[in-house]
């Protein structure tokens, strides 16, 4: 074990101060003390970056949004390089496959930040059976008020929510809707039984079970080609009236056309922070309908949780360092996958 | 115990429906097949009232908003009335005092309501650090989308939670907050220790504590002659920018006023339910402010959950037949004590 690995750490400004605020840059600072920043903006080009990382030799190399495209010849300039630690997501704009291929170490994310979307498509759901969208617009633009014959509110207690998907981000909204007394079922043909026993969770036959039998569905389903619209209108339509639909997954999982109609009749409550096409086109029809909740695919994480993925991130340098499996690997198998 | 007491049932067609769906009223029925059900509006004036009052001499009357207001020599024409179960909250435009001081037992929903209180504060506290309000207004009004380098996100994990008062609404979001691994501290001088402790919260010694040291307040403080205005703009001014102001209380408690102006600097986010005067008046200043988040009271009891108001008055009528003491009954003391 490396007791004293050479790190570079290639963020911007606003990425240091939030993915690594004093409390996580401690914890860097106690596996090495040979620590490098870059600001990404202060060079210019891929010569100026790669000659910084020939000069630095860093072991490992921590990367986020802002970090450039490491160069497809960066392991023969750079062969101390064995570890990139990504402090954000999607790898695809820093890592070329190439490297991986190489041999090349990367991690990301991984499920560090999954809590924040499922909080997000917590306060959707609540907010979808309280007007929460329309009660804004008219609160605050048409010097609005309920009246008491025709205020329309629901309440998530009692329930019975719907997952399209059982994944990380399903499980941790389950943990969130606990206190609810609510009745939870999931399509997710993949997941085992005994995961399900493990939150609670019911498995419904097929997703028009899911789609007709449930308040509220939360679309977490993930984007593969066979999911790509797999939400039909037929599937929107069965929503029971009063129901809500509430997408913090993937917007193409969706006929967002048929979403728009099903939508405008009114019959639903629609909650959205993801779209097919990102950002939502100007000229969207989700934009104005007054029950469609939009948010600007701002489901996770938040700002201040950040540093989740960092220390996330950390715990991985520190397995690395001990030479132990890393969590949230990401595999040539993996990047092949993404879509 | 009477076995099968007379029960006049006057409450209007969609309170009859919302407060007494199948479910509920096959309880009713368990208790009593003497039911008699009449619409309020089907009466004319008190002589009508009275009249039908006296035709058909129950023992338990059912009440609730649309109900008319109990004449005051009401139980000298109908000596059989015992007990009045008020479905709803406020019991003032219904029962006159004076009829408590004769003997006239009196419940309302007392509690059975405060966990869709306690959802709304949950919902308003995780909208206000997305800045919900703000993105709603942005996406339908203004074709708007997040700007990567000044979109701001909070998430309620791992915050501070400061509770203006404990009373049973705060209780109940106590336990919603349960998931979210938040410090919670109150102020409520009247509270035991012993229930802070049941409940893992820890008192604040003080108001000023209460706002300077936390991120999100919610106000849940009763509005009593003492409170009103306890929640000065020097409070107001001493929450930490970035942090949430949540009123889902009463709105008096608040110098409104200086909250505006609070608001207007846009240090914090805020989110009201209830105000000093409502409706809100068109030129409230809270009205196109986008980092308020307003709602047009109607924290709960939601639609679907009024039911929980009716089982609460069921089990109280059957806790009036086996002579038991009753729950959330509203007593002449409570009626000079109520705001």
């Amino acid at each position: 074990m490396n007791k004293n690995p050479r790190i570079c750490i290639a963020l911007d400004y606003w990425e240091k101060d939030t993915f690594l605020p004093q409390v996580q840059e401690d914890k860097l600072r106690k596996i090495s003390d040979d620590l490098h920043f870059i600001e990404p903006r202060n060079l210019q080009g891929e010569s100026e970056w790669i000659g910084w990382l020939k000069e630095k030799k860093p072991e490992i190399l921590i990367t986020a949004w802002q970090t450039a495209t490491l160069p497809e010849n960066c392991l023969e300039e750079v062969p101390e390089l064995k570890y990139v630690c990504h402090f954000a997501g999607s790898v695809k704009k820093t890592v070329p496959t190439s490297l991986l291929e190489k041999g090349l170490l990367l991690t990301n994310w991984g499920n560090s930040i999954s809590r924040t979307i499922a909080e997000t498509a917590l306060m959707l759901g609540i907010g979808a059976l309280r007007r929460a969208s329309h009660w804004t617009m008219e609160m605050h633009q048409k010097g609005g008020w309920k009246d008491r014959l025709t205020v329309v509110t629901g309440s998530l207690f009692e329930r019975k929510v719907g997952l399209h998907g059982f994944g990380v981000i399903s499980r941790e909204l389950v943990k969130l809707l606990q206190p609810f007394n609510v009745t939870i079922s999931t399509f997710s043909p993949s997941v085992p039984d005994s995961l399900l026993e493990e939150f609670g969770v019911s498995r419904a036959p097929d997703l028009e079970s899911l789609f007709s039998e449930n308040d509220v569905i939360v679309e977490l389903a993930a984007l593969t080609p066979k999911n790509t619209g797999i939400v039909t209108e037929k599937l929107l339509r069965s929503i029971p009236a009063g129901g809500a639909f509430v997408n913090v997954g993937r917007g193409a999982v969706v006929d967002e056309e048929a979403l728009a109609r099903v939508a405008e009749e009114g019959h639903i409550q629609v909650a959205l922070d993801v779209y097919g096409k990102e950002p939502l086109p100007l000229d969207s029809p989700f934009r104005g309908m007054t029950n469609v909740f939009l948010l600007p695919h701002l489901g996770g994480p938040t700002i201040d949780r950040r540093q989740d993925a960092a220390a996330h991130g950390i715990e991985n340098i520190q397995r690395y360092l001990a030479g132990e499996e890393l969590e949230s690997q990401v595999t040539v198998e993996i990047t092949k996958r993404i879509t």
